[in-house]
């Protein structure tokens, strides 16, 4: 499995990864999940990818392919909108899927991905999209300013309850980073190191990046903050 | 879906289950998930259920009907120990999925339930197991004091965190309740109202049982005092 988490705040987008994929739980290796992509000036976009590393490997090669051919009218560098940028993606993840899924389902299986796209273009709103397997998609909104992809359930209660449009790029940042702690305790199919990045709100450039190895000192003293406020914040609650 | 989390603790079993049953998301009922027996002195049972309403029903009618049934050897009310009246619950819901799934399976649908069964009889310790839809089961241990079925993730951050064998009663009846409120805020197939028991460590009975509605003010309050609590304790984590 994978965690991937984006959030759409007036001050930016926030993005964080794992980098844990496994084939079975006996084959486990690291790969990256995050894929940032800029034309300083004019746009910034941060990809993030959840399932088949076969499928999502082969969408983020062709989308590389595509901004190194001139003529090739698929190119996420040169989409005028994000909303193009989000049906290129989408549409490529789908041709691939199909062409896998027809290998698979001869041996009876299944594989499928989704991914997290955001971004924006000068002259646009800064805008983050969900695309599912199949190649459609939605899109974050003030109401639901953040979307996950992958082992979702044990890291959104936090989300849910801090973030809104509004929130600081401190607090997402602390933010992202708990609601991935919840998860990398409950799930050993989430792995670190992660991948963290920030595109600020008309920047038109990748901004703060950063991979936190297992090692990490500071998020290691943070989980263990946070399990200790949470154990405090437990001990105040009146019995009902 | 259904939430239904077991603790087993030095000081007692404490049980809460939610009562939601839905057949699609326009279909929705408000069915008891929690099952209790005592012979007072000699033993006391609790049993909770998730997954499909047709098998668990059926599955507690024969538990009641054996009950009744002076001679039927399948009572667990005269099993000698909480192990045989795991392995009784477990043959009972083994042969009822068989039965169910022969039907199922000619209209190509499924159905599956699992349990939670947990309590004491005289002369032996406190146990409690957690039942799969096969019939064979797994018991908690001081390593892993709680069971859950059902929607399990969103509320295990909680547990994990604050449970352990010496953990209170009254502690403990905090943290399931939170854990439950985590769960009922993220996903809708968990509902309102809920119940709630307590059996006490050597009492051979039924202590504490509650009904919590869904307009109980203390749940609320505590629900508001939570999510208050946890931001709280979210803008003292310092950043990484």
């Amino acid at each position: 499995m994978t965690y991937c988490v984006g959030l759409l705040l007036d001050a930016g987008v926030v993005l964080l990864s794992d980098t844990r994929t496994n084939a079975g739980l006996d084959n486990i290796a690291t790969y990256r999940k995050m894929f940032l992509f800029e034309q300083p000036g004019d746009r910034a976009i941060g990809i993030m990818t959840a399932g088949s590393l076969s499928i999502t490997q082969t969408v983020m090669a062709r989308l590389a392919d595509a901004n190194e051919e001139p003529d090739n009218d698929r190119s996420i560098l040169r989409a005028p909108t994000m909303l193009q940028v989000a049906e290129l993606v989408g549409a490529t993840l789908s041709d691939v899927t199909s062409d896998v899924k027809s290998k698979m389902e001869r041996m009876s299986q299944n594989a499928t991905a989704s991914m997290i796209v955001a971004g924006q273009r000068k002259g646009g709103p800064m805008r983050m999209f969900l695309i599912y397997p199949e190649g459609n998609f939605i899109e974050a909104t003030a109401d639901t300013p953040f979307l996950q992809i992958g082992e979702h359930k044990y890291g959104k209660p936090i989300l849910d309850r801090v973030i809104e449009p509004g929130t600081s790029l401190g607090d997402a940042e602390k933010a992202v980073l708990l609601s991935m702690d919840s998860t990398l305790r409950s799930n050993l199919s989430v792995g670190m190191p992660l991948d963290f990045a920030v595109i600020e709100a008309d920047a038109f450039q990748i901004g703060r990046t950063r991979r936190i190895e297992a090692d990490d000192e500071g998020f290691a003293r943070m989980s263990a903050a946070w399990s200790e406020a949470l154990r405090n914040a437990f001990q105040e609650i009146d019995p009902i």
